[in-house]
């Protein structure tokens, strides 16, 4: 990795994006990376449970179809995993690096799913999130909001994977688990309503975190077509 | 699963097969097998990571070789992962029907391997155990004991894996933690040195388990070479 242009020597930023289902979560990731880059930040942007070889094989597993009868502790465990390579081989030497790591779902993501949704409960996913991501927090977690009907059917649109598949009742489940994790920890921990005006829920976004990149805040950035098409390309 | 002739609606037996690599745990395990199905008990045999599809396919993840950049706690939590899909869908059914389990390692491996081999820690590592085996602990475990270079030639003679690849050191430390494992619980985990002689080894494991199966107890069990042809058929 080359010299960083966000600090001297300063540890990085973590950022994590949270949230269910079809809310927006990776075009906002990737907006605000376009911010930060344009501001001469180096930017790393990851998600999970990918994101790595190990983790992508990782992924296959968890939302293959004929998993199906995988056991709650076991898709807890494969997740804590996951998060554990990204964590080593990716994040903290981005870090160490002083880049700034916009992560697609984290820790809280395992809490609201595996926690809240599957009724693990926060102890037992707490004590396996301090495994996997080697007890590293986020210096701040945005949680996008959405009606859970419309956001799920905007994901179950694009063709729905297992999870997508699991019923409004489940994701109700989820983002209570996000509001109850948002409730503990408010520092850490905001609360976004995803719009449909992309550039109204990225302005909300970046007023969470322009205490942590003031060279962003100094300037507006308005969202075009081009920007959003070549995000578009970069999802996939 | 069928009726069992093991008990009268009693809980089975969970036995378990620890030790080095190449120390001939397969083997004895179907030795085993054989001599309790003799005796009419109803016997189930697994090995640890694989025994489910989906431990399977994260068997396949942990000893690719191509996997030698996998971080410490990920192997571990893979690991774990495996576990409770199998005490999930195959032990825990099997002791409700009063069955004899028999498995191919299982949270001891993890204490030695990963515990003391990799210097993770056997704290640590009973945490993510209580986890994978969700407080499952085995009624008895037998520790197969060698020479740490013999076993490993022997194991190496057909082809290593990852694991078998990583040399002498870490193999000693591996035997060292199955020694403090026995140290620790000498009521569970008893000690057994494998011998050449496959009926010297088999008797000496069978002594240490004869109180649970006392209708086996009654009576000798000679191997002969038809049964040493079939089970290495069996092992494939």
């Amino acid at each position: 990795m080359s010299a960083t242009t966000t600090s001297e020597g300063k540890r990085g930023v973590l950022i994590t994006f949270e949230g269910g289902e079809g809310v927006g979560k990776s075009t906002q990731l990737l907006l605000l990376k376009a911010r930060l880059e344009q501001a001469g930040y180096e930017v790393l942007c990851l998600r999970e449970p990918g994101g790595t070889a190990i983790g992508e094989r990782i992924r296959t597993v968890l939302l293959d179809r004929e998993s199906a009868g995988l056991d709650a502790i076991a898709e807890l465990l494969l997740y804590e995993a996951a998060r554990a390579q990204l964590v080593t081989e990716l994040i903290e030497p981005a870090l160490a690096e002083g880049m700034a790591v916009l992560c697609d779902r984290f820790t809280d993501s395992t809490l609201a799913y595996q926690g809240q949704a599957r009724a693990l409960g926060f102890d037992l996913v707490r004590r396996a999130n301090r495994l996997g991501s080697k007890g590293l927090i986020p210096d701040r977690t945005i949680v996008l909001t959405h009606d859970p009907k419309t956001a799920l059917d905007r994901a179950v649109k694009d063709g729905a994977d297992r999870l997508e598949a699991e019923g409004l009742a489940f994701h109700e489940q989820v983002c209570e688990g996000f509001e109850l994790i948002a409730a503990e920890e408010p520092k850490r921990v905001r609360l976004v309503a995803s719009r449909v005006e992309k550039q109204a829920t990225a302005d909300a976004v970046f007023k969470e975190l322009a205490d942590l990149f003031p060279r962003a805040a100094r300037h507006d950035f308005p969202i075009d077509e081009d920007l959003l098409v070549r995000i578009r390309q970069e999802r996939g």
